[in-house]
């Protein structure tokens, strides 16, 4: 299921570089990490049966709003990715809360200011529907940063 | 959209009278209500924008999956209530929490006991996909118990 | 750090052991487990640094409301477990948010049924101020039936 | 009980005003607000019980850890305000919660920018043990943004 999971990132034009790219960002500052370090955390991120669901689940919503396959009022909702829906945060934050709670901030901030691919699959709404997908790559990035921390022992808190 | 979500209800095979019953029996014990009083306060659970969106965004899923509309391997996963989903949990759960916590003792007990329209619900898999619908139903009835309990000042904690 | 929490666990009356035999008995009727193999995961749920902490404070809370060094009206709240205090249960999940949402239903059972040490913690209330505790064990039970379910491929979800 | 919960936040040097400042700068981008308003919804989200007893039990941990009154090893996790804690997080979140999953964002916006009180509670450290306030103090504002977008009908997602 990984390996579907990934395939539908890529289908949205999300790789896990890109991921990796914001996850070393966020954490540079903090730990002494490598984009490789950060892609091999978002791969252990996608190891989870939770996430995968998550991603799974909130790609196939996105699709199926795309494809006008959902009844209204629900479809104009996703597809106009309506500010008070609300739940495509809770599916992403079920991805970061494995990590625990210290990636809720980080997943606060990435989808408030939306850097690299968050900011580029949130822009290409309009051709696509991507209610969904920005906010569960905030979500994985958040957890990776979280899984860094726990495991290099400190993190970006000040 | 209050309407809309108790209409997909309805169409599933459940009333909000159903719903009262079983947060009736749950809280009578502790404080004096009446199926009236629990009817009026699922209700106000369902006058939550956030309650209503978890309810037309779960069943929108089951019925997708019930036509053959959702990809594989989300589309099996769905249609056996794969136990170690969590999806619908997740759901469910943001719909106890707008009442705060002292609501996840009986959306546990009630998805895990499955009494009444939940467990007619659950029992009615095979022709239909439910696999959301009895999570939603333990969600909307413990916050209608969580709602109560704040209200008339106590609850049934022992 | 976590011998710390095993210690605390102990002061307050409770063993492994106990937990490891809930959780046996929730999970035994699904998979096939033995009492070893839920002291095990037991075991692996508190090498998470999030539990510890969780075990840490609910405990420190518990203990000093006991010798009354909390200011009021939170001290008496503590004191008399206030069912709509709240702040329990939600330090109680963030143990079982850890192997994601399938534990959520044997969290609500365990604390709403009190089955075993839970009931027995419980029932000390009196003489001691248990108000985190009983919560906690039911989390870190429900943690552990969750991480059996996930290496063992299936659940208590029927 | 709300009147406790102000007059520990004033002791800590927050006022409400300070905490509507912060509501009205996130929010005022999209929805028509002054800051009397933000002050009004600040107040509404302290009227919740849950709230009060979240700014309650965070505020009481600090003090009694600046006092020395918590054993070791959470004293000194508290006074350095490990990043690896977490509960701190946990109890801010469910704060947010109650206005559902759209104050995720502006939580881990907050939390990590820390503007305004927040930053100045968060400075002040060394002096005062503020490991759970800067936390709620980003709940509380949060909050207040969510009940605001929703009764105003937008929200600052873009």
């Amino acid at each position: 299921m990984k390996k579907e999971a990934i395939a539908m990132l890529e289908e949205r034009g999300v790789t896990l570089r890109d991921l990796a790219e914001l996850a070393y960002e966020l954490q540079n500052p903090y730990i002494p990490i490598t984009v490789d370090i950060a892609l091999e955390n978002v791969h252990k991120v996608l190891d989870k049966r939770e996430v995968q669901n998550a991603i799974l689940t909130g790609i196939a919503i996105d699709k199926l709003a795309e494809k006008d396959l959902i009844e209204e009022p629900l479809s104009s909702i996703l597809k106009r990715d309506d500010s008070l829906y609300g739940i495509d945060e809770i599916l992403a934050l079920s991805i970061t809360n494995i990590y625990g709670s210290i990636g809720f901030t980080n997943f606060g901030y990435l989808d408030k200011v939306k850097p690299g691919v968050i900011g580029r699959v949130n822009d290409s709404k309009g051709s696509q529907v991507n209610t969904f997908l920005d906010d569960l790559l905030a979500g994985i990035v958040a957890a990776a940063c979280s899984r860094m921390a726990h495991s290099l022992g400190d993190s970006n808190k000040n």
